[in-house]
């Protein structure tokens, strides 16, 4: 370790022990309200006169709609409205708003089996879903494509009329000379690796309430993401004023990056249905809708080229990746990108190559999934590793270790963390799940798996050059703070860690302060909960805001303890003198004093924008790159397969987090036991499957296999000793990472247990047995 | 006028004409919504599992509560909680606090007809008022008394234990030498008046909805004046703290100072209730509770002797006040405080000696209403005014205008005007009704009258040495403003004003502003709407969050214009270079490049407490005194008398207001309009009447005529040209005023057309005819 960070560690520790709030495990906020049920998600709002609309979907991947009949629905007692694409007005939507491509309902033809074809609005939901079956479509079948090589080539039945070959997307990147570096390279290394589109299945389903006044106002409550961006969308996408636009964010029950954009089948259907009978309209999308028309995972193909040196030091990278866009663009471009950065990190590499192709096919759309196409390019890079290791006979850990990114390194394109705590976190997970040891001392049937991977915190650019957070806080009379902040807690306890971090930085009891997030109509201006940036970028936004309301708080007490604001200390709910704080002053006090005696209320505001970059087209930037800084994971696992069988059982896992100072530890490691689940479900069963039509033969949780509490692994949730410069009390985010390293880290688990190696998810007893049949 | 005055007019008319929304006749913020019928008022709320509270009130006006039997009322069906004092914490309330005397339901006795005694929760409403019949109570009577004069008298009837005399209450000012000014003026007049006690009417009656969780959390949904200073109440009448507490306002359909303070027969019983069932219970008040069981305006008798020179000249006055309290405090401290204060000032008096007293009776407890104490004090004055001034041979109006207030005077106790438009006001009202002309051609059976009245803006010290607001503003980067502000509109166009204020201060649109009003969890802390304090403070307030936002928005524009801020004019939707108004920016293009190009975000906050005052217990203070400023108004009319039947009708009211800038003209006149219906139905037919055993009979609409639309006389609405230096864009407030002139004016015109006096309250035909029979 340099000298420098040594010194800075240290600081760092002093600080760190005297928190009070950050850095302790301190139960959620919103917990004893969530046990006892009373939050209120979108489906338990309820309004006067309030309609439900129910959507019919299209039974066919691939077909014109020659004739939609309305008749017999639009009779039935206690239907208010029946809608289909004629009767709306031309908007398409997809995020880009500019790679809008999806209507409400379908006008002209059907694209996947779900796509909306009508809807129907009645008094209640029965009514809704009866009129929905009395309406009939006749459909003129085109032939359907479901694979996106297929669907690439020459000839392949298009799918829309705006696009080549059913290409949405290409993305060219070039860092360094690949050339040279595969001709500098001892080894050059060779895999074809693909994933799956692993359906988000929050327990939540989508849904919402929409409402559009006869005055032209535009209500949407909804479990959003991201309110404030999304309505900036929705303004744009029916062509209103944005103050006319409201987006209220009832409580989510999951999201995953499924719940970060519009989706036209029941957000604006929801509104068109509202403006049609002058009353707020309730849909919530059944379970089976949920699986087979909202957005999935990018199912990615990737062919992937590495040159080392003997000593396994990476030299150049060359990709050629292919994500399959189902049937419309969602949040598909940006994942691309997303695709395309993450070649360039977590290790150390100067020539890069990366050629990315976004193809449409008759299936349902792929969107925003934790990570944001990070767990593919991971599982296609990890994988290798590993095939490289071997055959340079280099340790899988020491090869990481040595081409590990570190603290200001410039990675191609501008990338620069400003803090890495990689080589820490390999270090930790290897000991932790006794790496060397076991290395040894090999148990037949039992093999050791290691990934890593790194992730944003924010990202620039996804509307103008800002990635902004903004806040209010007031200090009430009773010296009890509210912030008012427009980010969403997703259930990854974002609250709590606000109210932390306010907290820490007003010397507040946590039970003192209270949190209002996001409704547009409440909660100033943020571009919401994505890319990991909460903690960072609202975090340093409502201690912006507790700094400004601080100064008040801190004039009263230095007003009410006969000293200089600079010598007051506040501190776990007093005011005392710096080095006498035997003489204490409850906050409560000092905030009544402000009010009642100085007349002074205690008011705060504040943001940020951090100091990062847009990329430009081929992928450049200046440091420290698109993000202020960035997150990184090392993951090992231990598991056994039954030679016999093919099953396997994953035995241990042991995750390092990287995620600066952790606001607080036990949300974290919820996050890294919630991330190991979801990727070992995408490693394993999670993922939609298609009978030759297009028809979606998993939908329901019976056929679709979830990977649950039961499923689990021994844990061992590291969180590594990081303090980042420019975080929050040193903190960056924590989550997302260990989704991204599970499959890798199994698949070379399973490799070093029985020397199979599964290059297309998902990871199957048969194909394990298969291949050991096959020998 | 003196010269600076003329040369400040002046630069305030330029300023003025500069303005493009503040002035401006706009229409209301609220009004559509409020048209269509889609505001929410108390009643309008509905929470799944709500339950309907009903309250078991006392027939008898005073007795002893013997007994209590519920056990048929517990046994009902539906019915889910059936309480009575005696399950409840012992907590009593009154505003203040201190003075607290009313529990929420009774215990050991029963103080007027509609006491509550015992109250039920249930499934509906009929349940519950099934529920209540069932409820069995024996009482044991007390003797009852009625006449504030007898109860004071010893051996009266003891209603309150904790008082002597049924004396809630004494106030004893005395400024100068009144004794010396007696003896120096030439001379004296004596004369004892009164006035009744006015129910508010509210078209909405009172009501709330009252949650108190198992954790401790404490809501309670209201159309409150004052949400803020409520929730201090609750949180310290309860015992809990402020920070569990929140106080959400509905829409407010009506006020008039009945919604300032909290009711314990229904906001407190709601909440017990409401702890008992774990579920949140509704109460709202019929039409009948409403007149008989909350608070009116405190009756009251003045003996009133007022020295005079020849040339008209006030020299001393002697005051002995008597408060009619009804059964509990309710404000009756303050409304006691308010009457001493105003026999200081609108006209300039040396001597003044007050000497007041609050008196329990067995009435319906009275409060706070429009005028707070005013419309008593004006009534006495005034008409003593034209007793003098007969005396005298001094036209109404000269006398008037030779003892009125000027800006700057410092009357006895240090209260101060910086902008005084009195005489202006005189003048005007003169001119309007046709004063002059019409004195010297009597018409037989016409009359003219005047009056005139002054009104606080503010009053400091009613919690603590402050009088504060303080507001939030964001401008969104589509360039419309959101204003979070503590205040309440009770229905007088508040957040309209805001709005205009705050659309003015940035340059913007009013179509481009929104304002979210007091709900205690997401709007910063306010001392609440009273004493037509809302425009002064809050306009302040959000006048200042909006200049502080205005800053990041001139930066912005600067840029885009190439210049400097100072340079940039922000004018009706647009910025531009001063001078050079034809280049000009949108205010929407500027906030989007704030946001999304120099990534700053448009937020302000803002506060106003004003350079007043606390008085002292004598009364005293140093200028400006205990407001920041004061509102003066005048009032003239003409009746006509049929003297054969003592009817009389109001032909014509001419009312003039100084309220500094009229923000919204049309508000101003609206609130002069809306005053003069209720001072006039105060005159003539408002007051609640009492049987001997004291039960009100006339607690129907039909048994108690208000006086409504069709009822009015022809308005003309005057207001004065005056610029306030400290109020918003010059602005004071514009209420209450015309009601408190409006009764002795007419009892001034009746007087001036027939030659009778009504010294009592209310002005009837009966009277009239009895005083024209007996000469």
């Amino acid at each position: 370790m340099e000298m420098r960070t040594v010194v800075a560690k240290a600081a760092a520790a002093e600080e760190r022990a005297e928190y009070t709030v950050v850095g302790k495990r301190l139960a959620r906020v919103d917990g004893k309200e969530k046990v006892a049920g009373k939050v209120k998600f979108v489906d338990d709002l309820h309004f006067p006169g309030m309609l439900y609309g129910k959507i019919l979907r299209s039974p066919r991947a691939h077909a014109k709609i020659v004739m939609i009949d309305t008749t017999a629905a639009q009779k039935l007692d206690g239907v208010k409205a029946v809608i289909s694409g004629k009767d709306l007005p031309s908007v398409k939507y997809a995020t880009p708003r500019e790679a809008g491509d999806r209507t409400p309902l379908s006008t002209d033809k059907v694209r996947f089996v779900g796509d909306a074809v009508a809807a129907v609005a009645a008094v209640d939901e029965e009514t809704a879903e009866k009129a929905v079956a009395l309406i009939k479509v006749k459909y003129e079948p085109l032939p359907v494509v479901l694979d996106p090589e297929e669907a690439m080539k020459p000839g392949a039945p298009q799918i829309h009329s705006h696009v080549k070959n059913n290409i949405l997307h290409e993305v060219h990147w070039n860092f360094g000379d690949v050339e040279k570096g595969f001709r500098e390279s001892d080894y050059v290394f060779e895999d074809r690796l693909s994933t799956t589109a692993q359906p988000h299945m929050c327990l939540e389903t989508h849904g919402c309430v929409g409402l559009w006044e006869p005055d032209g106002r535009v209500i949407l409550w909804t479990s959003s993401q991201s309110p404030h961006f999304r309505r900036t969308d929705l303004a744009k996408t029916l062509g209103i004023p944005l103050g006319l636009v409201s987006i209220k964010k009832a409580t989510i029950g999951g999201a995953f990056g499924s719940k970060y954009e519009l989706y036209p089948d029941h957000h604006l259907v929801s509104l068109f249905l509202s403006k049609k009978t002058g009353r707020p309209v309730k849909m919530i999308l059944s379970r089976e809708e949920e699986f087979y028309c909202t957005t999935t995972r990018h199912a990615a193909i990737f062919e992937l080229k590495t040159g080392v040196k003997k000593d396994g030091t990476i030299v150049a990278r060359q990709v050629r990746a292919i994500l399959d866009k189902g049937a419309y663009a969602s949040q598909g471009i940006f994942v691309l990108g997303s695709v395309a950065w993450r070649f360039t990190l977590p290790y150390r590499v100067n020539h890069v190559k990366f050629d990315g192709y976004l193809v449409y096919t008759n299936k349902a759309s792929a969107g925003a999934f934790e990570g944001f196409g990070s767990p593919q390019v991971t599982y296609a890079i990890e994988c290798q590793m590993d095939i490289i290791a071997e055959k340079l006979g280099i340790d899988p850990v020491d090869l990481r270790l040595k081409n590990a990114t570190r603290a200001r390194d410039i990675a191609p394109g501008g990338t620069q963390p400003v803090s890495c705590g990689l080589s820490e976190c390999i270090e930790k997970v290897a000991e932790a799940i006794g790496w060397r040891e076991k290395k040894r001392t090999k148990i037949p049937g039992r093999g050791l798996g290691i990934a890593c991977t790194y992730f944003e915190c924010g990202a620039r650019g996804f509307v103008g050059d800002t990635d902004m957070s903004t806040a209010f806080v007031q200090v009430d009379e009773s010296g009890v703070a509210r912030i008012w902040c427009g980010g969403s807690d997703l259930g990854t306890g974002f609250d709590t860690v606000m109210s932390q971090i306010v907290a820490e930085a007003l010397g507040l009891k946590l039970e003192n302060v209270r949190i209002t997030t996001t409704d547009t109509d409440i909660t100033p201006f943020d571009t919401g909960i994505w890319a990991s940036r909460g903690t960072m970028m609202n975090g340093n936004a409502v201690k912006a805001a507790a700094e400004d309301a601080r100064k008040t708080l801190l004039a009263a007490a230095a007003e009410i303890l006969y000293t200089q604001t600079s010598e007051v200390v506040l501190r776990d709910g007093y005011a005392s003198v710096r080095g006498a704080g035997e003489k204490k002053v409850p906050l409560s006090d000092v905030a009544a004093y402000s009010y009642f005696t100085k007349a002074t209320p205690i008011l705060g505001k504040g943001f940020y924008d951090p100091d990062s970059h847009v990329l430009d087209d081929r992928g450049n930037s200046t440091p420290p790159g698109y993000c202020p800084t960035y997150l990184f994971a090392a993951e090992a696992l231990e598991v056994h397969v039954d030679k016999e069988t093919g099953e396997f059982k994953v035995l241990e896992v042991a995750a390092a987090h990287d995620c600066g100072t952790a606001i607080n530890p036990t949300l974290v490691e919820g996050q890294i036991e919630g991330g190991v689940a979801r990727g070992l479900g995408m490693a394993t069963n999670e993922g939609l499957r298609y009978d030759a039509s297009g028809k979606c033969i998993n939908a329901t949780f019976t056929d679709h296999k979830m990977f649950t509490a039961q499923d689990m692994p021994m844990m061992k949730p590291i969180i590594a000793d990081v303090v980042d410069p420019k975080g929050p009390f040193g903190a960056k985010g924590g989550s997302q990472m260990s989704l991204v390293n599970a499959p890798p880290a199994l698949s070379n688990a399973i490799y070093d247990a029985v020397r199979v190696r599964i290059k297309e998810l998902p990871i199957t007893p048969e194909k394990i047995l298969e291949e050991l049949g096959a020998r």
